[in-house]
């Protein structure tokens, strides 16, 4: 079974390592793979967007293990859940909300099981102390059942989605990758919704889009425009430049698309 | 077959984290390493020198993966090559000539047949959809002929050489380490060619070295100095320090050698 | 048996794929993990205080592989040594001193024997050129008498001890890490030795703790605090914020603890 690992960490954190450490020394044969550790530190929503993007590419099967934990020494839960063909363990504090939205688990397991955990547990890092061994064990066959006992339901974060009227749409920003790319909250989906056609304009910032284009190739470097993402959303892009840079735009500005 | 993937997604991007799910869930024991993924973005020039610098170390017969691909979505090639020992799959951009340079491609294919990537193809992000499960399907053991048709020749870049004239090498710099070393395109070969000697003296940014070492350890710290760095080129250093710091030097920054 | 790997090259240095390349040609099966590779350039005490946190994580027996290296090319030795139940490679520079400290090598042989490095060694990159060509020998079963001759005993860095007096901690900030938490060289053995209670107070940058408390959880957003880490090291922190920021703070500033 493979395994991945999400972190709010830093990419090159030694408590990666600790983990994989933990869980190597549990699984000497264990396939471990980053989903990535640059979260930005203890943004929930960032990792939730981010498991929701990437970890059903992963095969069926894959465990995938998610660390962004503000509240880790508190009573919030750790929880293992089945959602569709994938397997998580993670705090229950809304990071699996935008997977469980799409579908809803289909099991739901609290870790109570401390012998599956590290012999010494400390208060700041379960990830390491917890997380990581129960993965392994898992990973080497054990029953989900054994970890510990039924847990209701997770903790779902409000997601706003974007508003249709007026002939308007009304979305934000969702995140910005390393290009400058702006990615919305507004999918294919809520566009064929709402009956927007190729001829769109997207305003942010006080700047509005050149064009709507299928691919980069189809405007010139410098335009600013809108293009579906590889996630299936709606992208603002600088051609061969930074949206984010030159619109000074942040994670969570409004987005007003009209056509 | 081993694996590698050079982008420019940056290191701990969820992108990377996408391709190597499409890659594992085609080919599950696919063992995939990272070259970098640290490629400035949509800098062509900085991932052919990277692929020309580490691919050739790693086993005979890898399959390199290398996604820099501002022209995605566009007519540009996809292509797998065979280079040397070696494989390749990128776009044809440039990104394979340092190395086609230095050893002409005995096959290249042009990725046409469809059978071989995602279902559903993003115009946005073929690495994802075409270039990793054709990579995992290679690395199941497809015959390349498979892949598509033969391409003539591959898009080569123009790689300034260093001149040599009237007692003088004229170069630049190449790029510049996390040490802050200007590694320069003036190599073992060249200043063997133009007959230098061990006093050799170089002038960057109008600023010029106190003498020549053969390692780091032979000057003091804070010597501005050249030595011949681990891809057989000169480079430029200041010792425990940062030469690109000190000269405010950048990649393409002239260099001239007197001896 | 696996290897890890620590530098200080940058995460997604070429540098590190060319060591992971020259690994894999040697042991196609190596199973390799990044320990980290973003020690500060040349910072070889923080390199020391990352092997001694999570090397032992791993399971018993694995190799080490650790460059941290501003004196190569110079007489400095390379060595393999034995602590406890791991296996390390590196430059015998103070690398591994505070395992050392913990536990005295059981093993040490300096690396001279030239027919397991790469045939042609480089000045300036010996990481490449000796280290990950021996480890790649190691994990085939090489005897590690085979690699050279014994070597005495391994540099040793002072590490200064926290003082204890007059109803003080006197101690300092070994690290910082993503979240701006400052880890202190005070343990929670100096504490008890100490006779410290749960109602401690810390000073450093001119600013004092409010309260000590077990997790971040009893605390309030923003709250300046101290608790346990998770390497039993007493930590400042700043309750969903940055103690680094907040206070300015930089590693080796003065910790001063009461109660």
């Amino acid at each position: 079974m493979l395994l991945t690992l999400l972190t709010d960490f830093g990419t090159g954190s030694p408590y990666v390592a600790a983990m994989k450490g933990v869980m190597l020394s549990i699984h000497p044969a264990a396939v471990i793979v980053d989903l990535t550790h640059d979260v930005p530190p203890q943004d929930i929503r960032y990792g939730a967007l981010v498991l929701e993007d990437v970890a059903e590419r992963f095969p069926r099967g894959t465990l995938h293990v998610a660390v962004v934990d503000p509240g880790v020494g508190t009573s919030r839960a750790l929880v293992y859940a089945e959602i569709g063909d994938h397997r998580y363990l993670a705090p229950d504090n809304g990071l699996l909300s935008r997977l469980a939205l799409r579908q809803p688990p289909t099991r739901i397991i609290r870790l109570t099981e401390s012998r599956w955990w590290l012999p010494k547990v400390s208060a700041t890092f379960h990830g390491r102390d917890i997380l990581a061994p129960v993965a392994a064990h898992l990973s080497l066959g054990v029953d989900p059942a054994a970890l510990g006992v039924p847990h209701k339901e997770l903790v779902m974060l409000a997601w706003p989605q974007p508003r249709i009227a007026a002939g308007q749409i009304q979305g934000h920003v969702l995140w910005i990758d390393r290009f400058g790319n702006l990615i919305t909250n507004i999918t294919v989906e809520v566009l064929a919704a709402a009956g927007v056609g190729p001829n769109l304009v997207a305003t942010c910032c006080e700047k509005t889009t050149l064009r709507h284009v299928r691919s980069y190739g189809q405007a010139d470097a410098g335009d600013f425009i809108t293009v579906i993402g590889s996630s299936d959303r709606l992208d603002l892009a600088v051609v061969d430049g930074s949206a984010a840079g030159r619109l000074r735009a942040r994670i969570g500005d409004r987005v007003t698309i009209t056509w």
